[in-house]
């Protein structure tokens, strides 16, 4: 090695455009990724501040397991006060940027202040240099034709985050892209608005180039071997894994529509005429049969093994999207009544490249077909009025700010939305307990806060599925910390002793068996702390009127865990 | 006396079409207006309910004492949790609708329940009758056609309330209007979207038929008869008075000026260089001049002796608009930079048609204007952007939504607003005990939740201004309750035992010098418990952070009254 391996918080100053180096505080070093975004925020953000104003700031933080190829687990989590919720929000992203992060020894990168001249920038951030440009010429331009542009610049080999239009535009939707493997700027830390943040910086990219960077050192390099080959069996040998790798997340198609939790014509029915048509399996046939550039498997970050990412190609072999996730599908397909994966693919590309979240741009068309903006399964006019947000229009920006605006301002009263976030594509009177994840999470309509999905339980009946959620929402909030993906549950969940003997192996630690809860509990309770003094309390935990009342079909079902046990999840961690 | 006086509420279920007459619960006898309000909505509604679904109740109540032709007391107070803020929210109309409702004997009407059906109705109440009638021909139609309309068929001595497109439309603006003395649908319940939540009972018109009514009993007539006296003439000796009869509210055009708290080119300045011709100065000489059907001082009810409303006429001595306030004048001119009277009136009337609220509606106006919809100044663009509220398009539904909604969805962080609601035409940055006001009242940027305009402090100090709106907060929440105006301050001011005595002699009451304070801060106390439950904290007490920061000329002063002084502000209440 040239030098020590030297981790440090770096802070930018993004209107006098200074970044300094700082030593980690002692009460953030045992945290990472979303835990430490958390701990971050809590420490240095008036929870009341305007989310796109000079008080707010935003942070990049790797997982505390970051850096080392384990599978699954070299995730980015970027977070700040969501201007879609008002509260806390982490968004992570597969890619390459949190690998480039912790070669740099970058713990936290934290952004704050704001710009008074609205010009955008570019930041080079290398451990020679550091460079800011004037980004004037990728102002409006797309995320797909802004990476090359930067690639060309900066070299093949660093690592981008970046945002599209919308994000410059500060729509709530917005996102951050980051590159896969390929430089392809598809992996997105796409939910509650952290583009729209970053865009309130004046930020069009951020560029990393980790050379003369190192891999984080090991204490324990011997027990990291042992623990890393644990825990890569136990990812590989899990049934579901295989179904991943196979074909990808839209194997939830078929699941979700047989458990009738397919969000359907904006959340009116569980189950979609069409699903076969817009399922995992059609997909993977087509893009069999297709081939080109199609790729049925493959992995969002250097090292996974589970695969589960995709190269949507097309008749001609060439790429629509990549990759095409299940819940992109659900909400621009079933949700809108639309059953084509090639038009999906498209209007997915689309909203990729104007930097959005697909989900609540979903959700919010969804909402626009109630308002009579568009028909059920008119996806000539769903890709309109996705250019209506590429050109900042009125009726742009209304989509833009996702469903809960959309609903608010067109006078829909049925908007799948909890803390102001759109809910991912799985109805909650169907699936109840990530119906309470979606009320009781900091973060709202989240899946990736806490999946049920894959618990035995009877997804339509109340009982049992706050502790259902609870659990998931604590391991998902401890892999969230780690860096690891919510797949890395189907090795952790076989392998109890992973997280334990990983962590203590890198660091030195001492962690029990409990240290996945540790973390997560650690995590939810700084966020929920974060929350109260931004001013949440019980009742923003709830669900939408609506879907206590309306019924769902095919199994006519509402949302109907109680209130009281909801408000109680996490009264422990209060 | 042909019956007793019989006071009951009336509950009107608007899906099953029923309505019951039930006797006045013991723990609101002694509670009207404003406070009743509170306490029905604490007792009866769940305070996380959606604002416009099926668990919200809207209800109107007179205040106590309404019905003696008492000066400047005659109001309405009309209530529901809001669409707007999410919290509590009451705004009171001068008209005739609380006089008919005292003299058919009935405490509050609770309108509650939604009809499953999208059709619109009449209802009509009398001592004899209820009927429902279809409203068809009066969807999309104005409230100046609407009015007359129903009159000729429901006879020209009935009181109504009534909606225009925008309560249909269920904008965040709407309002409900009442007929004043000469049967114009002038007097409005403007603020905090009562309308809206109106249009989701689907009713278009509640007509009030005080046929066979009788006014309220008083318990003592003599002591009554003198405290009547006592108060009278004290409204009519206060020098106020005389000011706001002859110039109306616009008398404060020149007054917010000189405080440099005019709000000019939304809010970017507190002094418009021509303020002049916006003056009540100037009003009432064009208005002398133009004489017609021109009033400079006109009574919205029945008995005031402040008259403080106007008719403003045009050239040709033709109505123009009536009443034209300052607020309006604030909000659509200065705010917008507009500086012509007809103008400032002919959009006033737009708007009353529509069924809005000029604060909000100007305010949303001015944050367009930043948004690039329009230019300062451009009056022709305003009444266009009018013309899409009117048309219901998604450009108006955005403006319609209020400035809030509008700077959300159009990207500007400056909007002058708090809670969800625009801020009247009070900056408070130089104002500072109303920006106390706009801060921690239950209702967001309303002055008539606390007005510290004429309280003798200097109003740009930060200092005292916490009492000084606390003062205003009870005070004005005590006349809320009595169904008296604002202006009735003038005479109660130098009348301290009017209220006690009017109480008593009308009620048989023993209550004590503090009459006034006790109501107030009775009903303050059930409003936060209200929010409280609503999922309101101190958190919520803010001013918007630009305020903070953005110095306003001509006197270049922030808001800067500390938060820990505002957050304690009603902790005794608490």
């Amino acid at each position: 090695m040239a030098a020590d391996y030297d981790l440090k918080v770096w802070r930018v100053n993004v209107r006098t455009q200074t970044v300094t180096k700082e030593p980690v505080p002692a009460s953030w070093e045992r945290l990472g990724g979303r835990g430490l975004l958390a701990r971050i925020l809590l420490d240095e953000v008036e929870p009341t501040c305007e989310p796109l104003g000079q008080k707010s700031k935003l942070v990049f933080a790797p997982g505390l397991l970051v850096g080392h190829m384990l599978s699954a687990s070299d995730r980015l989590s970027v977070g700040a006060k969501s201007p879609m919720s008002g509260g806390f929000r982490e968004s992570n992203s597969g890619g390459s940027t949190g690998l480039h992060m912790t070669s740099m020894g970058i713990k936290a990168l934290i952004l704050e202040d704001r710009p008074t001249d609205p010009a955008f920038w570019t930041l080079y951030l290398s451990l020679q240099e550091v460079r800011w440009s004037r980004a004037d010429d990728l102002v409006g331009v797309g995320v797909y034709e802004t990476a090359p542009r930067l690639l060309a610049e900066y070299g093949n080999k660093v690592a981008i985050s970046l945002l599209g239009p919308g994000g410059e535009n500060q729509l709530g939707t917005a996102g951050i892209q980051n590159l896969d493997k390929e430089r392809i700027p598809g992996r997105i830390n796409a939910r509650g608005g952290l583009g729209a943040v970053m865009g309130s910086k004046r930020l069009k990219a951020i560029v990393f180039n980790d050379a003369g960077g190192q891999k984080p050192p090991i204490k324990d390099p011997e027990g990291f071997k042992k623990a890393q080959k644990a825990y890569t069996q136990a990812v590989l040998a899990h049934p579901v894994s295989q179904t991943y790798r196979d074909y990808g997340t839209a194997a939830n198609v078929l699941v979700c529509d047989a458990l009738g939790a397919l969000p359907t014509r904006n959340f009116s029915s569980g189950t979609f005429e069409q699903a076969e048509s817009v399922s995992g399996e059609h997909m993977r046939d087509l893009l069999l049969k297709r081939g080109g550039e199609s790729n049925t498997s493959h992995a969002c970050m250097a090292g996974c093994t589970i695969r589960c990412s995709n190269i949507f190609g097309g008749d001609d072999g060439k790429t629509i999207v990549s990759p095409l996730e299940y819940e992109t599908i659900g909400l621009l397909g079933p949700n809108l009544g639309i059953a084509d994966l090639d038009v999906i693919g498209r209007m997915n590309w689309q909203i990729n490249d104007i930097g959005l979240d697909t989900i609540d741009v979903g959700a919010a068309l969804g909402v626009a077909c109630d308002a009579g903006l568009m028909t059920w399964g008119d996806s000539a006019r769903a890709l309109e009025l996705i250019d209506e947000i590429r050109r900042n229009t009125p009726v742009g920006r209304i989509l833009g700010m996702g469903a809960t605006m959309a609903g608010k301002v067109l006078g829909i009263e049925r908007v799948p939305a909890t803390k102001g976030i759109a809910m991912s594509a799985y109805d909650p009177r169907a699936i109840k307990g990530t119906g309470v994840t979606f009320a009781t999470s900091t973060q709202g309509g989240d899946h990736t806060s806490g999946l049920t999905l894959r618990v035995k339980i009877d997804h339509r009946d109340p009982k049992g599925q706050v502790a259902a959620s609870r659990t998931a929402q604590i391991n998902i909030a401890g892999y969230d910390t780690l860096g690891a993906c919510i797949m890395s549950g189907f090795g952790y969940a076989t392998s109890p002793d992973a997280v334990r003997d990983l962590l203590n192996a890198r660091y030195g630690w001492n962690m029990g068996d409990d240290a996945l809860q540790v973390l997560g509990k650690e995590t939810i309770r700084l966020e929920r702390e974060f929350n109260r003094r931004a001013g949440f309390t019980k009742a923003h935990d709830r669900m939408p009127e609506w879907m206590t009342r309306e019924a769902l079909p095919p199994y006519n079902v509402v949302f109907d865990v109680p209130q009281d046990e909801m408000d109680n999840i996490f009264s422990d961690l209060d």
